[in-house]
């Protein structure tokens, strides 16, 4: 059996998997070189909404797990951020912001709320999040919301080079990235706080790494199924049809 | 309100999702006509093993989900095929079929079991599959089968194609293939009596063909996430790491 981390080099070994983040993926870089096209970044707002909608879905399961009011009392507060709430110090909740970027990349919001453009394996990879949240214990969900270490540095860099390369984005409707440079340092200490805490054994520790690996899994697998089907062009049913036949909400 | 179809045309309904079966995806196209390498048969094969290992997980959701011994009886045989039983008359379970398909196209039987090459696109559009079959009446997982109405085509065409592409494959490891030929076309009448009987209104009829399309949508995905990584050379972290660094199974 192999020995356990001390809680500086676990916190050390968690930080080193920022290398795999979706920062680095090549139609991210490509976003912020500006080689995206309008239907590119289109798409990928529309899809990137159904990950924000499901955000709140998985904290929800997240207290559905918790029997600790300390705990829900402050992990409950990404629901808000994310739903709206009179409580909130920003002018709208992250679901509101994100469908303000989307109107700011011309896309309808009719549309996008019906998720008409999320591609099945954007859905299936953020699905994947919110079933683990079901079924995890509430500490291992809160470990796989660790790339939230990362976002600071992902939403900076949105907001530094989208307003250059395209300036036929309202920079208004660069609200969400701006609201979330701050929430998302607040809650990454307190997930980071529980995963140090909970995780002790050489065992546990290297479980927390695999959840971390897992959602770093899902963000990457997100950008593939994009990238398949706008920038190689091999949308599902290519050659079959050209309308989006994806299967709807099953749970709706 | 609209009008209900009837059983037949509900049927020829269901039959028409045939066209967006993943006998046409660009990858099996190109595996039936012999062009694709060693190395893309070896992946198609270790990735769709964590298919093959996921159906029986599947089919006992669906009886866990049913409370009906004469449902439950004759369902339970998918789960007896796959794993293999004493009552089989034929020579290997599924999965134990599938391993030496394995073996035959030149796989670590070790490595394929362990999942080492299992892509986290692939692994997140199957588990939506076992998830769905959680979460849905055992009705709604019944008819997220249906796929099996396409499947003997699909098998045979491997059966027809691999041997003279693919001479390097010893025929012996096609077993799989021709073991499903009947076993899928016996199941698959006991899904559509289920799905014809069970969906009757316009509402319920829409949604059953949304479900079915949810499962083609699972096929091509899987496709879709061994495409990117071994036809368009875009694996998971491409340029960062060459060793499959993806997360392991997160329920072991």
């Amino acid at each position: 059996m192999s020995k356990a981390m001390s809680r500086e080099e676990f916190q050390h070994k968690l930080l080193e998997k920022g290398q795999y983040y979706h920062i680095h993926h090549p139609f991210h870089k490509a976003m912020y070189s500006g080689q995206c096209t309008k239907q590119q970044i289109r798409m990928w707002v529309a899809n990137r909404f159904y990950y924000q909608t499901s955000i709140p879905v998985k904290d929800a399961a997240i207290l559905a797990n918790c029997r600790d009011p300390d705990i829900r009392r402050e992990w409950v507060q990404r629901i808000l951020d994310h739903d709206g709430h009179k409580s909130l110090d920003c002018k709208w909740g992250g679901i509101e912001a994100w469908l303000r970027l989307a109107e700011a990349v011309g896309l309808d919001r009719q549309e996008v709320i019906e998720e008409k453009w999320v591609l099945p394996g954007v859905r299936f990879a953020v699905d994947a999040y919110v079933n683990f949240a079901r079924r995890a214990t509430w500490q291992e969900a809160a470990c796989s919301s660790l790339t939230e270490l990362f976002a600071p540095e992902i939403h900076q860099s949105r907001l530094d080079s989208w307003p250059e390369h395209y300036q036929w984005i309202d920079p208004e409707g660069l609200t969400y990235f701006r609201q979330r440079l701050s929430q998302a340092r607040r809650d990454v200490q307190h997930g980071l706080a529980i995963t140090l805490d909970h995780f002790k054994t050489a065992e546990q520790q290297a479980r927390a790494l695999n959840i971390l690996q897992f959602k770093l899994d899902i963000l990457w697998s997100l950008l593939d199924a994009i990238s398949m089907a706008y920038e190689f062009e091999r949308p599902p049913y290519v050659g079959i049809t050209e309308e989006p036949v994806w299967h709807h909400a099953l749970d709706r």
